[in-house]
């Protein structure tokens, strides 16, 4: 089988390098608009073959979409009208609903699988790929009712060869649970990043004082700006009343701690330590 | 030479551990008003015997204050009553001016050096503490001009021991930058987790949803309420400011992300990415 990644980075690069492993019967043809990606993803074995959109689609029996969401809202269409009767499409999108939206009216809306891997580090480019990165991580699968049931089975079998674990919802929802435990994360890591940068202004400051608890909480604020803006674009909605809810929680902590309401901090604190069991679930993951 | 270490979890369990890796003279007191933490740390060897405190005192060189700040408020001056003429008092709390001000007008100031170790995880107790804990990591020496040469001396080279790399300021500038680099980081994570708790009442959707991102991100929110409710409290003015930044540059990403203002929310992204060259220096350390 033939399969096209398009856009050689670090989820489309760990997808094929992935798979490879697993399986020796796939091709994978690469399609890259920046031709030093295109060439470094060759070279590190995430793609067997180079070709230009069209020609690359025309030969393969699925196509994934591993770029920004606004580079997908935008090829969509037209990798839909591409698409070969027998061939399945998905997209690595972190947002859903708009990108469902796009697809709805078209004819070949039933061969479009919308997925969402919850993976990624905070490093991009063909580099930064690896092959276990989605190994035992979630893929979510979005509106599977709009589906072939033979695109969704070749999309569970890939699921199943790279040890991922499978999740079913509908695009809505997907994108309004992802706008707290995810976009909000990228966000509060940023605002974070940027408040302490530009209050110390001396980075040996930081340098010096600064222990792996920041550098943990600030470890989004290092990812990819151009694959960021459009997702915060999109769910612009979900992401606004997440950031709503995080601003007043932060504002009722700061009356406890201007006030020297001790207890009351204290009582915050521990019953938000209640995540500990779960991110034990989620780091064994 | 006699170490006495009034509080036996993570930081001053480490401190044991690591010296006794590196030195065979030293002979450690454990002080702890946990009887389980007291049993537990010696079955560990985090001390070699456990005594009661004004005991333990008049038999050591060195006295290690390695509890809460609240608890280091309140014990300090009576450990300074206790102290020998010829013995040193350390405190390993994240705040240092209130508990400067606390040792200010006391005889024995001079025996007295404030620090504070930049290390921690957000694990605690007895069983929390390992020797590597410290090593290679900041170790803050607030005031010293107020410390007796002698003093100072010593706590320098057990950190040379430790591989610990010495940083000197007074109390007032710690407790501004930690206010920046380590206590907001606590509270960001807090407050998302808090935030993400309490929007999504179904586990299974954060379990089946949340990658690795989240988790780095709320991982500060395990932090142990007993330590950390009182450094809010003692460093509160400097907090307060600190989260009034925060929640300005979370009311200007929201701005930029309701008006659908992609460049800007894009260039204070792209911006704040600096800090990845930053972090890369922290987490070689």
């Amino acid at each position: 089988m033939n399969i096209c990644i398009v856009g050689l980075g670090l989820l489309g690069g760990s997808f094929a390098l992935g798979l490879k492993e697993k399986r020796k019967d796939l091709f994978f043809i690469g399609v890259d608009n920046n031709p030093q990606h295109a060439a470094k993803a060759l070279e590190l074995g995430l793609a067997d073959e180079i070709l230009p959109l069209e020609e690359a689609v025309a030969k393969s029996q699925l196509i994934v979409l591993a770029i920004p969401v606004n580079a997908i809202i935008a090829l969509l269409p037209k990798v839909l009208d591409l698409l070969p009767a027998d061939a399945t499409l998905i997209d690595f999108g972190s947002t859903k609903e708009l990108i469902s939206q796009t697809a709805e009216n078209h004819p070949k809306r039933n061969q479009f699988v919308p997925v969402h891997p919850i993976a990624g580090t905070e490093n991009s480019g063909p580099e930064a790929a690896f092959a276990e990165l989605l190994h035992q991580k979630i893929m979510i699968l979005c509106d599977q009712e709009k589906c072939l049931p033979g695109s969704v089975a070749l999309v569970e079998a890939l699921c199943r060869d790279l040890n991922m674990r499978l999740s079913y919802m509908d695009s809505i929802s997907h994108d309004l649970h992802l706008a707290y435990v995810s976009h909000l994360s990228h966000i509060s890591s940023f605002a974070l990043g940027a408040t302490v940068l530009e209050k110390e202004r001396d980075e040996e400051n930081i340098f010096n004082m600064a222990g792996s608890g920041f550098s943990s909480t600030v470890r989004l604020a290092k990812s990819s700006p151009d694959m960021w803006a459009p997702i915060f674009t999109q769910n612009s909605r979900n992401i606004s009343a997440a950031l709503d809810s995080y601003i007043k929680k932060l504002q009722e902590f700061k009356e406890f701690i201007d006030t020297q309401n001790e207890s009351a901090s204290y009582e915050l604190m521990q019953k938000t330590n209640e995540i500990r069991r779960i991110l034990n679930g989620i780091d064994k993951k």
